[in-house]
């Protein structure tokens, strides 16, 4: 625990940067001074940064340290970690790199965010903390409130897959799962009648909690020391936290004097649910669409939020709009070179695949395993006779033997 | 790939170390002039122990990296990696440390044996592997040999538990289900008919791999580095490859002059399934036994190797026998701070909460993720009405509101 050396100052509006709070309490439901009934502005944090020493860059990181390594441009880290981060960034072709994010404590990039949030919640001195999520998310924020000694309530959608519900469980979290219309209201209500800590979006367009894309820069920071800055970030979106907290380190790392280059920023979305697609067309901060059918679960959203508009404007990026023919393919292809991902997951991928003119290296965010996709144990396997002429004409038929 | 910077010099015998044979070709099925009709001795790499600088172990382990980092005390690498090892090592209580082996590629330990044998059957030529599996090792093998672009056979057990099913078709292997005791037959057969390369054993009694364990003593390196040499290590065994890969590392330290003292080493088995402890008791060098009922399927075997006695007996450490409760209370106990594991892979904790004199810091070895569960995907999760008094009466029940 490392509370004593952030470099946080204050909570800043994404809706007006004028606009600015104190860093405590941490801010779970946008910028009440810019927000409208119609969208709600995040905040963010702010940092001294120049007393920040670009150094740290320098130094190597080594293995298991988790985001505390990066404290001085994080929230007060007041939770306790699961060695979160430090992934590896592997190299599948020529210029093309897969920063695989199912090697954290609960295999997602979830574990980064939670790592913040639940140290916002620790720090706020909250019992515990509420969460609507449809896997990932609540299954990590369980992990590490778990890990820090807090309750942990998970309003779940309606429709879990199952081995992700075994997953959600296995931390004891009260699961409530219900009806889609029902998580944000329920969530609210929740956080008005019980003081427990929200550590998702609980306005009318998403602003989640300030403390959370804090931790998603930490991925930034080891890219850079990994490759440097790259020509392009493929990143699988749907509220666009991910994407904003990527983009942010980046902004750093400029604000920083270590590079005077920024990538591309591409947000890879379900065609079936791309709020984010809607609000660029229809130029405004957010927007609400209805969610079509998709088995990237994990990337279906209603709603987007202003994080994302900004990315992709201030980086000259795109939002790509995958079918889940493209999402499967991108998945395949994964799995071929021996990376078994969530079928959300390969969107980063799925993305690079339909844009031709990249110039330079490009890193692809994997943010999940493959034991987290709906279709995980519903095949059953029959065994066979250990016959010679049938296993062989198997054999034959994969190109074995003769 | 780091193949010219391997100082392994040839393969020595287990069973006689005056015994040894030629680094190449890599032996699969043990000790040809010390084996007899009832048991089967495994065969070790050897290296240039001279030739090691010991400074390697004082440079930092960067993230990322893989096995490649610790190339001169492993066999040729010659196939690619996917960043395998580099797991952190989590203090849970004063002094115990979880090596949380589910941060790898295919989130189990087996991914570091892995890269080392399908690195042999890369750099002896063959077409593909053959390997028989529960689980863990035969996907692992999978991912390995897609991303080497080799072809791969897996000889699954009956009884498969879902979940996994979807994880080892994930990297498109041949899958053959075969009743338990026609594996090793149509194992053997598959190695004879077809030239595909053995990853696991092929003998009477276990053998294996002779590159296997190598790779399990990048663990040890990584402990090293983290933390010195533990009093203890505590490992789920079976055939007892983790367990002596894990034990050589150190012995190796100790001859590279970097340590005088060595751990004393757990095996902890299931009840239902410990022929090393078996072995122990009637002073052989391997045994057979009749497998009951658990659902620790992943250390479960009817049969042990010579690898572990050597372990137990060298270290004096100890096989501990683990009923299904004290796994699961291990299981729970890891779940609860952060840490959802296989209940095969909570046996090291289990073991260590069995002994009492252990004299400074231990770690246990978790092998797996929950995920791999034999339970994951039957709980179906059923959807609550998203009533007031109803959810309040649940948060209740969970000490979260009045």
């Amino acid at each position: 625990m490392t509370t004593e050396r952030s470099l946080a100052t204050l909570q800043r509006s994404l809706g007006d940067p004028t606009v600015s709070y104190p860093l405590w309490p941490p801010m779970t439901s946008g910028c009440p001074r810019t927000s409208t009934d119609e969208i709600s502005y995040p905040v963010e944090v702010d940092y001294a940064y120049d007393r920040v020493d670009p150094a740290m860059f320098a130094t190597a990181t080594e293995r298991g340290g988790g985001l505390d390594r990066w404290a001085p441009l994080l929230p007060p880290l007041a939770a306790p970690g699961l060695s979160e981060g430090g992934t590896p960034l592997i190299e599948i072709e020529t210029g093309v790199f897969i920063k695989d994010e199912s090697r954290n404590p609960t295999w997602s990039h979830k574990d980064r965010m939670n790592r913040c949030t639940v140290s916002a919640a620790v720090a706020a001195g909250a019992s515990g903390i509420v969460v609507a999520s449809s896997g990932n998310h609540g299954a990590s924020a369980a992990a590490y409130a778990a890990r820090a000694g807090l309750r942990c309530v998970v309003i779940a959608g309606p429709e879990l897959p199952p081995a992700v519900g075994s997953f959600l469980n296995a931390y004891e979290p009260v699961v409530l799962p219900v009806p889609w219309e029902a998580r944000w209201p329920l969530m609210r209500r929740i956080v008005d009648r019980t003081g427990l800590h929200p550590v998702s979006s609980i306005t009318t367009t998403h602003t989640g909690h300030a403390f959370g894309p804090e931790g998603y820069k930490t991925i930034t920071y080891e890219i850079y020391q990994d490759l440097g800055v790259p020509a392009a970030v493929f990143v699988p979106t749907s509220y666009g936290e991910l994407l904003f907290g990527i983009w942010k380190g980046f902004t750093e790392l400029r604000r920083l004097g270590l590079t005077d280059r920024l990538p591309r920023m591409y947000a890879c979305q379900p065609t079936a649910a791309a709020p984010l697609a809607e609000a660029m067309r229809r130029g405004v901060p957010a927007a609400h669409v209805t969610v079509g059918q998709t088995e990237a679960y994990s990337i279906v959203s209603p709603v987007s939020g202003y994080r994302g508009v900004v990315t992709i404007q201030d980086s000259g990026g795109q939002v790509l709009e995958l079918s889940d023919a493209q999402l499967e393919a991108a998945h395949q292809e994964l799995a071929r070179v021996g990376l078994w991902t969530e079928l959300s997951s390969a969107a980063g991928l799925a993305g690079l695949r339909t844009v031709v003119d990249v110039d330079g290296p490009v890193v692809c965010i994997s943010t999940s395993s493959g034991f987290k996709n709906r279709s995980v144990g519903f095949r059953q396997t029959e065994t066979i006779a250990p016959d010679w002429d049938d296993v062989r004409s198997r054999l034959h038929a994969a190109g074995i033997c003769d």
